[in-house]
């Protein structure tokens, strides 16, 4: 207190006591944009996610676009096909809304036989949350005039991979946004920039970045990254595919895996939540690796598609525990254990694990991934 | 689409397109830190402002905080004081909340008998909204038990101007937090690193940032920020002390000036309504100076305490307009003119200023403030 402070900044940084609360990343060998970078939900509290940390998925790499000339082209059956520029779009009526995005390969690492020895952000860190904003895409769809043999629409990215995916056009019309913003400011670049599809509650990489056209058409196009790419092989040989909303999943935050318990006492078990299909009615938390179940408070706003916290406090006495978090959604889904959910699906597929995660107490304080 | 695309990064920014999306900020003379920094709210949109836009007001800087070290002590008339680390403070139960943080001076220039030439982030950018995430302060007095004749607290910064505010205890044992977390990561440093407190919905300085101690006493403390600042002069010579809660307001964000309307037709008049005393119920806007009014769309979730988005669209003819917004809370409390405002408090202060700021809009489509 007894030195004048740091002067103002046009744009804040966090503190550089915390320069190790960053995103982990990889990228496929010899590239370095094809890969993905997770969130350290680990460090992280509340429902949103600050934008430098939200995760990303690049299929090949973060492209660099000028607002001033991109366009957004709505075309295929339409009566008039229709190309926007961002201030075109900017003079539509806006909505926003706090919505998830997971990547459908999130959690895919427990899929495996043995239990992957990584924390909350290495196994189930493509996931976050933010408030955008943008132009419902009915609003546009409805001004380019919509051919009633239209039944799917391709999103298409203006990245080098042009990342595209085929989504019922009923889902356009119901729920989509084109969105502008992120957390109040324009999306970020790993984020989309200047505008990315927005599909609330359905898998992460249909919600396409850097969006530069929707056409619409009678059928899905079986692009790539909807025919080898997020499908899930079933043991039977065949595979489910356009699997597009999340089903609910919740995993434990605090404690996790590279936090360690300093001593027995008093500690606040703390989560997410969520379903692509709608509100999160319910958490149940486990201390006994699922003998045992109590109720976690749900932290208000409780939003449809967006992260719900949840949080309970816990009496650690010391010994070995095996922390589990399940969760019910207002549909009454409830989150499958991780044995019934392979029992059901196999574990052919890295896609669409929402299985409990389990995290091991030793005696030491320490935590580890582990199967229960 | 024909270049591979930048890599992944630990710590997102936004594009460099966006460069001129800045806090703007003036020190004293001869101080580089004593002064304020504005968010740019004709940019954004929403109702979280990221943590890199959150407006900041420093009396001395902003202090560099190791949190390992960092204690809050709690004292004074309690039956035990108590000091947490901030290892501490992290085992109690958490809470969450998205709330608007307001300086007490937002808007001041406003009682100025001509209109200052500034537009929103210069005229009302004291102002900001985040999810804030922390122990709730009245955990932490029960558990330092509080003595019967503590009727106020003393909350005091560890910045180099020991900004110390005192608030009655009804605050502290209601709704206040020592917050950790905002928008999901640790409180950024202009924001108070490693913890604040906040006081929802009461005047900014309130929330003392970098919160070293609280005390409580049998009454206020007149420290130097509740009596030669924070307080409203009225015409009579007597002055208005220790008035907390922020009175509704509502603000047009966009347009504004500095943004242009480039041609006749259909926008989005949209902008930003907060009560410190609970929710908005309502807003109205008008493009005729007051003449007539039509009620806006509230953007859900509306919360208490946060900020409410609200948007209608607007059809501009291509002729001068003066708009304007006026919003209603949850107690039926109307927001009032700027004329109202001052023949109830004269204008001889900067503070509370709550009353209509209008937008002048001129045939050639550039906006300016305008009193109407």
């Amino acid at each position: 207190m007894r030195e004048v402070g740091a002067p103002f900044t046009a744009y804040g940084q966090p503190s550089h006591f915390e320069n190790k609360v960053v995103r982990t990343y990889a990228s496929l060998p010899g590239t370095t944009g094809t890969g993905s970078a997770r969130t350290p939900l680990q460090a992280l509290d509340g429902m949103i996610t600050p934008n430098g940390l939200h995760f990303e998925r690049s299929h090949d790499g973060i492209p660099d676009i000028d607002p001033d000339t991109h366009q957004l082209l709505i075309h295929g059956l339409v009566r008039r096909p229709l190309s926007f520029s961002l201030e075109a779009l900017s003079r539509y009526p806006l909505v926003s809304r706090i919505a998830f995005l997971e990547c459908g390969g999130n959690g895919g690492a427990l899929y495996q036989k043995t239990p992957v020895q990584l924390g909350v952000q290495g196994l189930q860190g493509l996931l976050s949350c933010a408030e955008w904003t943008g132009v419902p895409l009915a609003v546009l769809l409805d001004d380019a005039g919509v051919d009633p043999k239209a039944q799917w629409i391709l999103a298409e990215g203006a990245d080098a991979a042009s990342m595209s995916r085929s989504v019922p056009l009923a889902k356009a019309m119901d729920d989509a946004i084109v969105a502008l913003y992120q957390n109040g400011e324009r999306v970020r670049p790993s984020n989309g920039y200047p505008m990315r599809l927005l599909l609330p509650g359905f898998e992460g990489n249909t919600n396409v970045k850097w969006l530069r056209r929707i056409k619409l058409t009678d059928g899905p196009m079986m692009t790539r990254d909807e025919t080898s790419r997020y499908t899930i092989s079933l043991p039977s040989g065949k595979a489910l595919q356009f699997v597009f909303p999340i089903e609910a999943k919740s995993v434990i935050t605090r404690p996790s895996p590279g936090l360690r318990l300093e001593s027995a006492g008093l500690y606040e078990i703390s989560g997410l939540a969520w379903s692509g299909y709608g509100k999160i009615a319910k958490v149940d938390v486990s201390a006994d690796g699922g003998k045992s179940w109590a109720p976690a408070m749900l932290q208000e706003p409780v939003l449809s598609k967006a992260l719900t916290r949840f949080r309970i406090p816990w009496q650690w006495n010391g010994g070995p525990a095996v922390l589990q978090s399940r969760t019910v959604d207002e549909s009454g889904y409830v989150q499958p254990g991780r044995e019934q959910l392979i029992a059901e699906r196999g574990n052919n597929t890295i896609f669409h694990y929402n299985g409990i995660t389990s995290w091991g107490v030793a005696a030491s304080g320490e935590l580890t991934h582990v199967y229960a």
